[in-house]
């Protein structure tokens, strides 16, 4: 609520809050808020983290999440924003907007910072089990983003393996390796480097990594996880460095806060479901209201540039290369 | 070369040269060396990093590594230090050493800093497709390196998915927590905690992590890649706060190099080969003589305290859990 409330006011977008209403109303008294740019609407049910996610979005019709997905497709609202169940996100908007036009499966799109600016990732997390066919739609979906939001051209995309040499990688790799390097040619939005590995979505020597949703969600998380262990131990070493230390970390305190912001997910505003008929916000699942705020900046961002939008064009372009027989191309 | 004078000056161990006569002894008398604890011993062939591990492993039998497994078979060294290609590593170890008795296959195991000690995780890049079965075994072999080496008593095994709830995972992750929720009890020699999430590697809530070699080589390159991504920021932004900021600097100079410290892989030494007859161990592709040089004192210790017997014994009391019929629990 608290995040809603920054976005309205920043000037993002009118926003529809879904749930508990009396628990919203509550809530929108204690911030002693009065916004005509703010409703609310109720929903009586919930999809929690342990719900079956196809289950969930087809049974559970009065949860806010399902009402969020209906509301935007009766053109009440232009987009949802949720923290919750992104399992349950991804079952909504096939099953309430169903997939684009010539897409196996949708995304979710996230991006890391890098050396000179950043990197997005499809697939983080939607997908645990992928065909080669799967991976190559997502090299399109996550060029489109990096082209809208990030201003890049041509994007290279790289398939995430545990080794730069073809000979590497699981089946799954290999066959989706064939597959881009067979057809990625110039006349692509988007430019194919091959095999690529964990150090490179860092490094800056691409605008996109692919990999598989379980791949792809171990190392946000283990990401996560480095970052955070990195800035605590760093605090810790201040601390034991004694009074000279604490002089220097005082005399620091500015750049460390800059560091922290880059690296700080909720800067960044939640990670695209991409591939669907409409634009979801999957927000982290420990946001605070900066997050809900900067996931609200970019999900009005998304409808405003119409991702989903590019998105169907785009694979229209690049789908012909992949449709009927491409056994040839993932047996060799 | 250098690694391998300062381990033996250290007292490490004996050293035994393998490679380019010539080169070596053109590399020793650079380094002003004669050293009665240190000798070359001449192999004509190299296994590359685009050599098929196992056709390498058999077919190139004057190559260094494969005349390094030789003379350990032979009883002529009592373990094998390289940089070189892993899955030729591990070929080599199961061509000429064979395989642990009751050993599914082989695993290599790596440790990650965390809050507060180290996490072993297995497998690091070995095994890019793996049964349940080589799970469960990773569990059994990863736990004895870490009783052995970080004398911990039962450590805590973790089984790396992309969510805590039992629904979540690849049809292989969910195989191999049935199989380890069904069968390890009290009895066995660690505790099995069920699914944990990329950020538990670094968080201390488990002192092993087990997955498959394609998840753990794609974590570990990544988990490098953000850590010198965020040294690399924080440097920059103290040269982009001026004077006062390179004065903190200065007098955090010490807390850097602390913190540095316990990051770098060069200081932990190499990831032991587990589940062989014989103690390897792998230093990292780009080793610089401190890490080669702490490669030989792990490796040295390693062959001290028996670690494969070690890892015999413990398969031997966990393994008959494992046999006969699994069906009933893998396809629950």
């Amino acid at each position: 609520v608290e995040g809603a409330v920054a976005a309205v006011r920043a000037g993002y977008a009118e926003v529809v809050l879904i749930g508990d209403e009396a628990r919203l109303k509550t809530e929108l008294a204690r911030l002693s808020v009065s916004e005509p740019r703010l409703r609310v609407h109720h929903a009586s049910e919930v999809i929690t983290m342990h719900d079956h996610p196809a289950q969930a979005a087809k049974t559970k019709k009065d949860s806010s999440m399902r009402v969020a997905f209906d509301l935007v497709e009766r053109g009440e609202a232009q987009a949802v924003v949720s923290a919750g169940n992104s399992g349950a996100m991804m079952a909504c908007g096939l099953f309430v907007w169903h997939r684009t036009d010539g897409v196996d499966r949708p995304g979710v799109v996230t991006t890391f910072p890098t050396r000179g600016g950043v990197c997005a990732l499809c697939d983080m997390g939607a997908n645990t089990e992928c065909k080669p066919i799967t991976l190559a739609h997502f090299a399109v979906l996550a060029a489109v983003y990096v082209r809208l939001n990030h201003q890049k051209a041509r994007p290279r995309v790289g398939l995430l393996s545990n080794g730069a040499e073809p000979s590497k990688g699981t089946e799954l790799t290999r066959a989706a390796h064939r597959l881009l390097a067979a057809t990625v040619d110039k006349s692509a939005d988007f430019e194919y480097v091959g095999y690529v590995e964990g150090r490179d979505i860092f490094s800056g020597a691409v605008d996109v990594v692919v990999t598989d949703g379980f791949t792809g969600n171990v190392v946000l998380k283990a990401s996560e996880g480095v970052a955070q262990l990195l800035l605590e131990s760093l605090k810790a070493e201040v601390l034991a460095a004694g009074r000279l230390g604490k002089l220097g970390a005082l005399l620091l305190r500015s750049a460390f806060q800059r560091l922290k912001t880059r690296l700080d997910y909720a800067e960044h505003g939640g990670a695209p479901l991409v591939g669907v008929d409409g634009v979801a916000v999957l927000c982290h699942g420990g946001s605070n209201a900066k997050a809900i705020k900067n996931g609200i900046r970019v999900a009005a961002g998304f409808a405003k540039s119409d991702l989903s939008g590019e998105v169907k064009r785009a694979i229209a372009r690049h789908a012909g290369w992949w449709t009927g027989d491409l056994q040839h191309v993932s047996s060799q």
